[in-house]
């Protein structure tokens, strides 16, 4: 039945099965994969009443009420990382299309359902491709991203049947707020065995591509004493990050991706391709963090005489969400009977961007183990119904004009 | 004019440029490169009077005189690692055609000329796989070998419109002797104004494919402390592999490949695959060193507690060249007025694997600083040019049936 978190599961099941590979999920931007999930989507937005478009980049954009009143915004992201799970950015759309499935009457103010296209930047290194999109924040250099098959951004849009210039031409659109449920992705929800909590922020984050240029060479003939391996340098830099991770508070870093060139097994590897990910909740932290790494990263090539190119592909600071909406939020969830956990969000979402443009919240849902980017993924029941009823609650409260409801919080 | 280093040059730049890849020279085995690479040296056979055929693996073989009588072989291999330069292996296929080209009669004894189609091993790991096919010694399990793309040997070779079983049918052949000619990829000859050199042995090697599992996770949520990091595992072993080999005498020590799994930079690496590549012209200390870097990797699995697969592709004994044949090659270096330098081996060829079937030489050309598997590979004219008069003046005296000529050698 629509409407129900036994159907925003079985949506769910239907989306995950939607890959670019066999027996693993993986949909990637401007993909036929993540086109067959937009189409499907789509769908389900017109069953809920909404009329859909879908723009430049593949966000699939469902609107219902008045066309010049600011809508609130409802959504998450529907591509995935490689070998995926089935509810990191597909649960937040589902339940979004749920809300206005479950709407008796036409909704209290104008609702726009987003179901943004790229979020975590996999294909071609840079995140929040589709919200920024969305939000009038695309950046025209961004045409020219290269993904690991030499296609820029621009021709796989053009292959993906839409017009890459229309994406420049977007302004800065008038909404009212936005609101994203998501996993949580961590453990606080289920240690405190809590279904939802509401996000107070969301760390900043710097991505960055590493090249290191050593020397190629025959691996039986030339001495070790006179190498310049890319990859035992490559390696050298691993471990670095990771003991500077370990050894400051609050900071995670890691390299998720590294290619080697030739990578033959009997040539020394002439050049490495590393991708870096620092985040931290303090932007002072993380600047900091950032510029040790890369003196780091420059000692350790100079000691090695190889070359090092440094590059940050996106630096988001860290994000405070809107005060008055997580109060709303919050004020949702304790009507429905529930603690009103605050937390804190490590891993960077769509609301991110959106809050540049508008006021921003989030609802975080419990899951598994707090397991995420992985096949486990996994939810209940029973917390994405209550995640549901938060919504709709918050929804149809957004329509009145009274003030919020006040009651006791930890926000 | 056929016969001339001249002539062996321009067919080196000719071979060199046909490739899997624009703008950089690669033929792995199977690959239409390699076919297209073994049509035109199977025309120059032909050019040169010599009866071609291909066998099932792509291996290209001339020959001329009486089919009863077992030949003296000339040959080396026409694959190619990545990025390759234009005459590790192509410029003994040319030398040995070249001496076809200039034996004004019908050669002293029956001549076997082949163009290997694999000795790197870069696509399915295991090397050799062309000249233990010739050889009679292909093992039927390597049909099961993968590539990177997933083919097996078996599909690969079907779809190159081979019939895989044949590989399983070649008996060992009778063969009088091998002999190969080959750049140096060293530094020896150069530093010793040497045009060539005599090859006493080549030193033994071992190839490792070692994958490790650890615990995928979000980069931006997993704390460092709980993680189970696939790379950063696979860092420390490829710096611990370093320091092993420059810790040990006469060892090298190659982690050429590396790849790791799911590959994107906001995901914590759940699994790695590192190629090792040990070598070392004593098989004791060999063994050892291969036994040590075992343990050193099991330890490392074991304190960052992931899994770890450690499978040896192939151990090749360190083989020493047939001291009566390397002493007629070194009495036609002297002949032809230069010094016989006799010199090892730290790169393998295809004569380990001929040297299991007949007596087998090699003969070493200086290359340009020792450079190798890499486009900067080079070949002076002058030094072609005293390669083929000692390999003339060897076939031809391998003719005659007085005994081998003497004279002072370093041999």
């Amino acid at each position: 039945m629509r409407g129900t978190a036994a159907d925003v599961l079985a949506r769910a099941d239907a989306l995950g099965a939607i890959s670019e590979e066999d027996g693993r999920l993986t949909r990637r931007l401007a993909t036929p994969a993540l086109a067959r999930a937009g189409d499907l989507v789509s769908g389900w937005m017109e069953d809920a009443g909404l009329v859909v478009r879908r723009d430049a980049i593949g966000n699939v954009i469902g609107r219902t009420g008045d066309a010049d009143v600011p809508p609130l915004v409802l959504g998450s992201h529907l591509d995935t990382v490689p070998d995926a799970g089935r509810y990191d950015g597909a649960l937040g759309v589902l339940l979004a299309i749920a809300v206005v499935d479950r709407l008796a009457a036409p909704p209290p103010i104008p609702l726009e359902v987003v179901a943004f296209a790229d979020e975590e930047g996999v294909r071609f290194g840079v995140p929040y491709l589709g919200s920024a999109a969305y939000s009038g924040r695309f950046e025209p250099e961004w045409l020219d991203l290269v993904d690991a098959d030499g296609i820029t951004l621009r021709v796989a849009i053009e292959r993906a049947g839409a017009d890459p210039a229309l994406l420049l031409e977007v302004l800065e659109p008038g909404l009212a707020c936005y609101v994203e449920a998501h996993i949580e992705q961590g453990p606080v929800l289920e240690r405190e065995g809590l279904p939802v909590g509401v996000v107070s922020a969301i760390a900043g984050q710097t991505r960055a591509a590493l090249t290191i240029i050593g020397r190629p060479g025959h691996a039986g003939i030339s001495p070790m004493s006179g190498r310049h391996d890319a990859l035992a340098a490559a390696s050298e830099l691993v471990l670095a990050v990771e003991r500077f991770a370990r050894e400051s508070e609050g900071l995670v870093a890691t390299v998720g991706s590294l290619t080697v060139s030739p990578g033959a097994s009997n040539v020394i590897p002439g050049e490495a391709h590393l991708s870096l990910d620092v985040r931290h909740a303090d932007d002072g932290a993380l600047g900091q963090a950032v510029a040790g790494l890369r003196h780091t990263a420059t000692r350790i090539a100079t000691a090695r005489s190889v070359e090092l190119d440094w590059s940050i592909l996106r630096a988001t600071p860290a994000v405070e969400l809107a005060p008055e909406l997580r109060l709303r939020l919050a004020s949702a969830v304790l009507a429905e009977g529930h603690e009103a956990r605050s937390l804190a969000s490590g891993a960077g979402h769509d609301a991110v961007i959106l809050s540049g443009v508008c006021p921003a919240a989030m609802l975080f849902v419990r899951c598994a183990g707090g397991v995420s980017h992985d096949p486990r993924e996994s939810v209940a029941e029973a917390d994405v119904a209550v995640a549901l009823d938060v919504l709709e609650r918050f929804v149809v409260g957004e329509g009145r004009t009274g003030p919020a409801p006040t009651g006791s919080s930890r926000l």
